[in-house]
């Protein structure tokens, strides 16, 4: 009988989905976090035996997350994931690497009458995500950005691309250019880094990249987010991109007699392109 | 054999997908919008005999969302599906009702430097809805916001409630009140309105209400946010609201020997509490 | 000051979820059902006042799911929401009306060797609901499949229909017709009926009518399928479909020089058709 | 200034869906199938440059992929995904690897008078999945089931786990296993094999073993099953499961007067566990 193994093992908690209010006298402030945990350690025997001795209940890790936001501030998923990743390493008993993923997503207060409401709030667009993966060697975090919708209505084309027998576009100088920004950025440092401050500044710096030149394909603006984000940023490392390219044809308005000057698109869904790829310092070993 | 016939047909499309974008200089405007249509008439040769002579084809249909929107301004959705919803009607061939429901996802210009983008965007949160009814008669038009989620870390309870053999929920006077706001409302007035700004100011004042009170339940909330509606704004006849209770749990801090004073909660999503109703003038018929 | 009142006021609990395990000897049985409650009634008080003694929780709601499924068998959807329609309605406190909507999962049996298992189930395709609503009057009843997807490869067209300005959409005699069936049929009797081998029939007799025709439009297939079901089942009064009609586009593979005679079709999820009809018997008042 | 360069750049298109139908005389088949296609290569100078010269645009991948359904069978996605991946690394112009992934959606021919129909189909539960891989070194195959709900009623436990100052969960030896088997086995041959009773073999064979034992843990049943698929099936060379564990927590009905014998269970859709690992055998490098 052939022989088998268990490799790649690993278990966790997923949708542990938190909300922490703090109290300052009558001003709130709010934290809606989604948390997933994930161990690496030595389980073969509860795989390959059915021994649980050595595993931790994923009801225990959702436990540890409630209890963790009571102890420990939640004003940057950064940090607080890294409490976690600390304790899962700590405590496995045999966990050799803890990944905490987690998922903010903002809430703004509303204004009324011009003034910020001190314990109301509306969610605002968009996600703040945070991977914090640790293990014997120390943490690693990285932060990151998910589901940010952008679109330009002009500056952008497609041209000059390979053709082969089955090509069918043309070239363009001028179309719509529409993603869902995720992007991911590896800190450098292993110091503790105001997370805050620089996740917003990162934000900006790929809008206003997006923003700021003629984009001769999602591949090369791509590029130029990373690349502006290291240069403005030096404890990043490495940002990675993944961008949907989501299409918008220019309707065919001939048969009504009409004109169509970049002026009336249809938006469709399926399929699409997907681009990603990693910008990273060139001295990195 | 027993005799049967049809009743409540109708048809149309849903999910066009449009995207306008309008150039003034070098500053674009852009309105992203998903159109349904749904046409009301004689068509019972079409469902009883397969004689399709009296059916305008659901691909007409979106010919007609896209080149309406070449010849006619998208500035406001309610204004838009007039024009769609009085066509269909003439040109039907049978069309009794035209139903025309729109969305449209709002995109604001990305900020880089201080200064507004020309035509770089990125999407807010909400949804703005719109539905124009056409008939015979004249047109009837709602408009609404759908998907504006809302929380309050505190002001809201629940107590005194009716109590049979199956209540075990406590008392509290003190609890997260989130929902995700739906709300429609119905103009009275058959003639042009300046629907933007109507809009924005129901909007505001759906917000200032949910915020400004002891919510002793979601449905008096309701009833409050709908009569300052009715109040401030008198070409509104009704308004209608879908409120989902998104319950946050406190969770049981207990087994690890911490407090939790109304801090730390569990988010769930199922069950949920849906409460429903329509606030209307007194004086309607 | 204009005065305004709660109209169409109404409430209850969503996504109840629900797994009730049989068990005769060795051999299990499995219901996976999802409840959903509504109330309505004389609630004016809570809406406008923010008085809840009339107000039943919907906590309590939920739990009176769950209490009520350990009291009465699951067989039927239909007769386990007629429990709870029955027990709202009676315990109000000023309910006049209940309805109960009840959405079961289907498992089955999973082989073995031949064998049916007595405790090992997979997912089978398909929803069967039920909505059960009870007044003062009594109860109705209706049952229904949701997201029953069916395709067929020929046999159905879409000719010589009406063109206006803006069709630019060819006849055609050969085309796929795919769509997900969502159909509910209400029961005549309010005596009890055997509702399992009549789910069964009305679903079968969709099915056969769906496959035994050519269909000149999606139209009257749904009549034909609503006549059919009335004609075999005389305890059933009316039949509603809503078909989306989910386009399979022939790809245009000239430019490769390729033929395609209904063979490779491209399929497009938006925008789509979507046709709606009640097929009812005629003497019905 | 810092040097950066792009690193883990690829790119290609997502959810190309199409349908083939095959005409044998009357009697169709069907093949419903969702296309993804990703590659990698030298394309620095598009990302750095914006030069698109050597890329291949996502819209003809889109066309290559219907034009090869015209001339190469789907009857079983792992060859036509083979034929797909050997042509985009020769075509590339620069492609080094390309990956393409299926899903296969299963549908079954309706039965009508006991007879299968030529050309009326309904949608069976579940996909199958494939992915290839192809690079200058040759192709490497993996095929998988998506989705494939499975659960049993009894004979499951949780017991003897490890238990840190935040365990609160109790030990059970008689619980609900529901689960969405993710499963991909990789080919160890590269010669073709006969993918289509593999495929049914394979799914069938993780089935029975879901349903034979005892479950100590999700992980202990992730185990068994792999190594029931590399025991009966030699052409497999490796196994990867990812098992979300579905809860079904007995719902506490004591309130009531009522007890639970593992009868009535609450669905859970957050948080979830969450299970995976790889079986291989022992003797590969």
């Amino acid at each position: 009988m052939s022989q088998v193994r268990i490799v790649h093992a690993r278990y966790g908690k997923a949708d542990v989905r938190l909300v922490k209010v703090s109290r300052a006298g009558d001003t709130h402030t709010l934290h809606d976090v989604n948390v997933a945990i994930t161990l690496e350690g030595d389980f073969a025997a509860a795989y390959t035996e059915g021994d649980n001795r050595q595993l931790l209940a994923t009801d225990t890790m959702r436990n540890t997350v409630y209890a963790f936001a009571r102890e420990h501030p939640l004003d940057s998923i950064e940090a607080f994931g890294a409490h976690l990743a600390r304790h899962f390493i700590a405590t496995g008993p045999t966990v050799r690497v803890a990944e905490v993923r987690l998922t903010e997503y903002p809430w703004q207060r509303i204004t009324v009458a011009g003034q910020p409401h001190p314990h109301a709030f509306t969610r605002a667009a968009g996600e703040r995500v945070a991977t914090v993966r640790g293990d014997l060697a120390g943490i690693v975090t990285t932060a990151g950005v998910d589901d940010l919708l952008v679109l330009k209505t002009t500056a952008s084309g497609w041209e000059d691309f390979y053709r082969d027998d089955y090509t069918t576009l043309a070239d363009t100088n001028d179309r719509i250019f529409a993603t869902a920004i995720s992007a991911t950025w590896a800190y450098c440092a292993q110091a503790d880094l105001d997370y805050n401050p620089l996740w917003i500044g990162v934000r900006d710096q790929i809008l206003a990249t997006f923003s700021d030149h003629y984009s001769p394909s999602v591949q090369n603006t791509l590029y130029r987010m990373g690349r502006a984000v290291l240069e403005h940023f030096p404890v990043i490392e490495r940002i990675h991109f993944t961008l949907p390219n989501k299409h918008h044809l220019l309707f065919n308005l001939e048969p009504f007699g009409q004109t169509n000057a970049n002026e009336i698109f249809q938006v469709t869904s399926e399929p699409y392109g997907l681009i990603e790829g990693t910008v990273e310092r060139s001295d990195l070993q």
